[in-house]
């Protein structure tokens, strides 16, 4: 058994759940190494506190969750099978009667909930994606050498943007070659919609990239992330194009000082809260609270925006072993927008930067 | 009150529904005009047999659903708001009593469902997806337009796809450079993942674009969709690179007869069956009925699969309005990968490609 697995089991037994449904992509991935999208049909890893788990997946993929070292039992269904005898089967197999089954509320509709309900009449049904989410928060060893090739691709793109914006560029151009050039590096998806924004676009927290030509004077913010092996990496860097005026220079060093300070006081121990104020204070003290809508950081890892968050009111603590992103940012219309984005990797130390893009003002001409 | 509200009024009527909570972003945009993907938030239209409709969103997309053309009340939420309590009030102010309430009971999550359950504890919850699914069939004149567009950049796709074949690229090359050409049309979003494949890998009806070189003698798959105002369009044409064998040869030519002749029988009056079965016995006959592994085609539309579905057993009516693929398949280890798709409306006389690229072999030299 899998320590992942064994720490849900744990979980189970301390809360009396005798079944656990994981049914997301992303969780039975975390929790099998098999990671599928089988869309409208049926995904599940159930899991026992002391019996073998299974999965159910379609028939046409038992083969590759096998190869994803996948080694206990897996239900295969066809098209034409009700999956859900067959779960109920191997089930009883193994225990008679159960009281508590623990599911993913967010995750699971309404029409499986029906099938279960009818499975288990007496059941109580719990919600399993809080437990999930404070596993996945923690990351092993293997799961940091993948975020660290994503996000050493990340600044790649960052690199590649940066050397790509001339006059007379637009966004779109300037966004299509790094996708470009990161497919020729073999990256086949992005953590999320890359963003290249200009001028007074990039002023907005919500702009999208569109036919904006890059001006002198302007600064241009990328915000990009590169998935490998399904973990996502999320950077965020602004440079100048051409010199750009005193307040614009506030307004980076500002968001520069405020990252800076947040890395600086990350680390086991303190809370999120913390973390997100120690920024938050630094952009309100310089006069622009206002232009800082959004909250410091989230963490990363299989979900671009997973534990912990940082907002100014979140109490959890930080720990070792956590990875999030550290991104203050101030967006004052018609002036600027200025956006500065690591990911951090906490140890028993302190965070470190898994990004690593230069963040000192960069002038291009 | 736009048709496609009264349609689902009548239903509702009907079926004694007092209620309705479309809430899935693809039926609330075929309701609304409204296109939002909120992730985690909330998003419901909410109908009544006779009151006046309400849509539910993030507050701070209240903005773009009015400049949709949602032209009834809105429900904005911020993050701090409880949007069931707001909902239940609005519900509250329109009806007293409810007994019967449609979802969509493969979209909703059981955490959802749980608080409507809290604020309807007497009512009878039934899916709504299947009537969604009904009328999201039929297109209208302004969908076809918009489908019409969609089809016509992804004959561009094609056309510029094989203009790229060479000796030496591999597949991903050519992929890449297609996906670079229609975003320098301003396509922002493809339907589905793209393929371009080559030789034993056309040969899998499952095959991943890699990096397989294209050789002289092989067969190059293309299937590729478009996105346009959020239709999909869906497209697939095989060609071949130097000169090709007499196996090759005939299992094109099978696959091209069975996709003309299930064109043909496309009309209004004859089954979804009839028309699968068409193209299945073209190929059957010919003796590669077991290298035909999947359904003849499905709708499009919004979705890149919808009704109707063209399998060997459905005995759903063809009818006027409908829009589908027809993309019969033959898959020969070894030998060859060969499918030929168009997308068609079906008007009161037949058939019509809305996919326009030529379908007899093409061999590159």
């Amino acid at each position: 058994m899998n320590q992942r697995l064994e720490k849900l089991q744990s979980w189970m037994k301390e809360n009396e759940i005798e079944v656990s449904f994981v049914t997301s992509s992303e969780n039975v991935f975390y929790m099998s190494g098999f990671y599928t999208n089988p869309h409208e049909r049926l995904l599940a890893l159930v899991v026992f506190q002391e019996a073998e788990p299974f999965l159910v997946c379609p028939a046409m993929e038992i083969h590759d969750a096998k190869n994803a070292g996948w080694n206990h039992e897996i239900i295969g269904f066809s098209d034409i099978d009700n999956p859900w005898e067959m779960i109920h089967r191997s089930i009883q197999s193994r225990m008679d009667s159960i009281a508590k089954v623990a599911i993913e509320k967010e995750h699971m509709n309404v029409e499986r909930y029906e099938n279960l309900m009818k499975l288990f009449p007496n059941a109580k049904f719990v919600p399993a994606e809080e437990k999930l989410r404070f596993l996945r928060m923690i990351k092993d060893e293997k799961e940091l050498k993948i975020l660290e090739e994503a996000c050493s691709l990340a600044d790649y793109a960052i690199e590649f943007g940066v050397s790509e914006i001339k006059e007379g560029k637009s966004e779109l151009d300037v966004l299509n070659a790094i996708e470009y050039a990161l497919k020729q590096k073999g990256v086949t998806e992005m953590s999320f919609s890359t963003m290249v924004l200009t001028g007074a676009n990039a002023a907005s927290p919500h702009g999208t990239p569109g036919n904006n030509k890059i001006q002198k004077g302007d600064l241009v913010l990328f915000d990009l992330g590169v998935v490998v092996d399904r973990y996502c990496s999320d950077i965020t860097r602004t440079v100048a194009y051409g010199d750009i005026n005193d307040k614009q220079k506030e307004i980076y060093d500002t968001v520069l000082k405020a990252q800076l300070a947040a890395l600086e006081v990350s680390k086991p121990g303190v809370t999120a809260q913390e973390v997100d104020l120690t920024a938050r204070r630094i952009i309100a003290d310089a006069g622009y609270g206002e232009y800082f809508p959004h909250r410091l950081g989230h963490g990363l890892g299989i979900s671009v925006h997973e534990y912990p968050s940082l907002t100014e009111t979140n109490p959890l603590v930080i720990k070792e072993g956590m990875v999030y992103t550290i991104e203050p940012g101030i967006y004052v219309p018609g002036i600027a927008g200025v956006r500065i984005e690591d990911d951090v990797y906490i140890t028993a130390n302190g965070a470190r930067t898994l990004t690593k893009y230069p963040k000192e003002l960069q002038i291009i001409q």
